[in-house]
């Protein structure tokens, strides 16, 4: 299921806001409606708002050809880089259509398009080689069941933080279609809910067997023995490997490492 | 401030469900009533649970002397044991007060009410001491300040969960009185938020400074030395030293571990 399109000549994306009571599309003609959809959270997930953003120049070099009004483009492209200043992948796909929109206006929308197809094969590789990897760290655990994975996440990293599939979500929705997944455990994410209102609502759409977990809950039952891998996803992975992500992800990895579960 | 009494023949208590938007006293005249209040968490805490229903037999003898009708009483009993299965104190303080009433139905109110003072002197003897060690420990550390103590905590532990004071609570309010309290840094408690609508309405009344956490905060602020000491309660605690107490009690032990905090 494809979350966030360029539909049209318009930006049309589900409005995660909504979500899980009702599954609205909205579409965006404008950067002001783009930027207000970003601030609030209509649109959320780090591949996502880099496709959202490069979907954004689009709007604005059709808006504003910079060749001819410099002004009104630049103050478009900088309004978009700033509707989430802590998504390093905004700004950077913003640059990136903008630094073509510059040379070549009508070239803008072929570049964003160029960002979501990148993220849509980085996700599908992202899963494969994931659900590899899961069924090689869990068949080397004794007592482990490789064929029947249960698979703890944090927040949302599916189809509704990337264009599809997602990242960690990817992993999980590709042991469900090889037939490895027993069951996801998400944990409802706080203060916003991601887990339990987005991730919950992917696995249902994909007929995944899951059980929403308070976060708390987490360490506790990893400690149990209740799963065995932990996949979460990363706003950012430095060069020396360290990684930002949600409230949540450190004591879910504390958890892990206290029970030797992946 | 008293959050449980017994006044002119019946249990008045501050309804937990309503808190922090209304402090509404509830006014309890029959055991049917008390079982209701006790099912849905109007009255929770190991120790107010063992004192309402310490109360609730004294209401049970009033409406059935179980010296005339013994079916009656019993019967009135048994619901009170009953209407919380996970609670320990209250099936061991029914059952405490309803031994005496079998011998005389007069007496069961003045058991009860012992119960009640037995709790207040705990909490205050509870209190006293854990600031004495809470103090003991920090000046223990380096780069520590036990005059200003920041003390996380999780669920609610104050005078709302027993009939004055608290547990953990009263350990933070204690600090507070002497004036080595910082700051509390109570957790939510999700799913049903007695950090964030109880523990935060005690810390208001009382005057100290305080910041709400989500849960799976703790552990990740505890490894950045955003807190002293972490205090919290126990359901119950085993005669081997093993505890049982509210979900994330585990995540935030894994966390003070990590961290290096008592």
């Amino acid at each position: 299921m494809r979350t966030l399109a360029w539909v049209d000549g318009a930006v049309e994306l589900i409005d995660q806001t909504k979500l899980p009571q009702e599954t609205e599309v909205l579409r965006i003609q404008t950067v002001p409606d783009l930027v207000a959809a970003i601030e609030r959270l209509s649109v959320r997930g780090a591949p996502a708002l880099g496709v959202a953003g490069g979907y954004g120049v689009a709007l604005a070099a059709a808006a504003s050809d910079p060749a001819t009004d410099s002004d009104g483009f630049e103050a478009a492209v900088r309004s978009l880089r700033q509707a989430r200043p802590t998504a390093v992948n905004l700004a950077r796909m913003v640059d990136r259509v903008a630094a073509v929109a510059r040379r070549d206006a009508s070239r803008a929308i072929a570049e964003a398009e160029h960002i979501a197809e990148e993220e849509l094969a980085a996700s599908t590789a992202m899963g494969e080689r994931g659900a590899d990897l899961a069924r090689e760290l869990v068949a080397s655990l004794p007592g482990r069941d490789a064929e029947a994975m249960r698979v703890m996440t944090i927040c949302n990293t599916g189809g509704l933080a990337t264009v599809e599939r997602g990242t960690a979500l990817a992993v999980i929705q590709t042991l469900h279609e090889r037939g490895e997944l027993a069951e996801a455990l998400p944990l409802e994410t706080r203060p916003l809910l991601q887990g339990g209102r987005l991730t919950t609502w992917e696995l249902q759409r994909m007929g995944a067997p899951h059980r929403l977990l308070v976060d708390s809950a987490g360490p506790f039952l990893l400690a149990r023995g209740a799963a065995d891998l932990v996949v979460i996803g990363a706003d950012r992975v430095a060069a020396n490997g360290d990684t930002a992500n949600k409230i949540g992800s450190f004591s879910l990895a504390l958890g892990a490492r206290h029970a030797g579960v992946p």
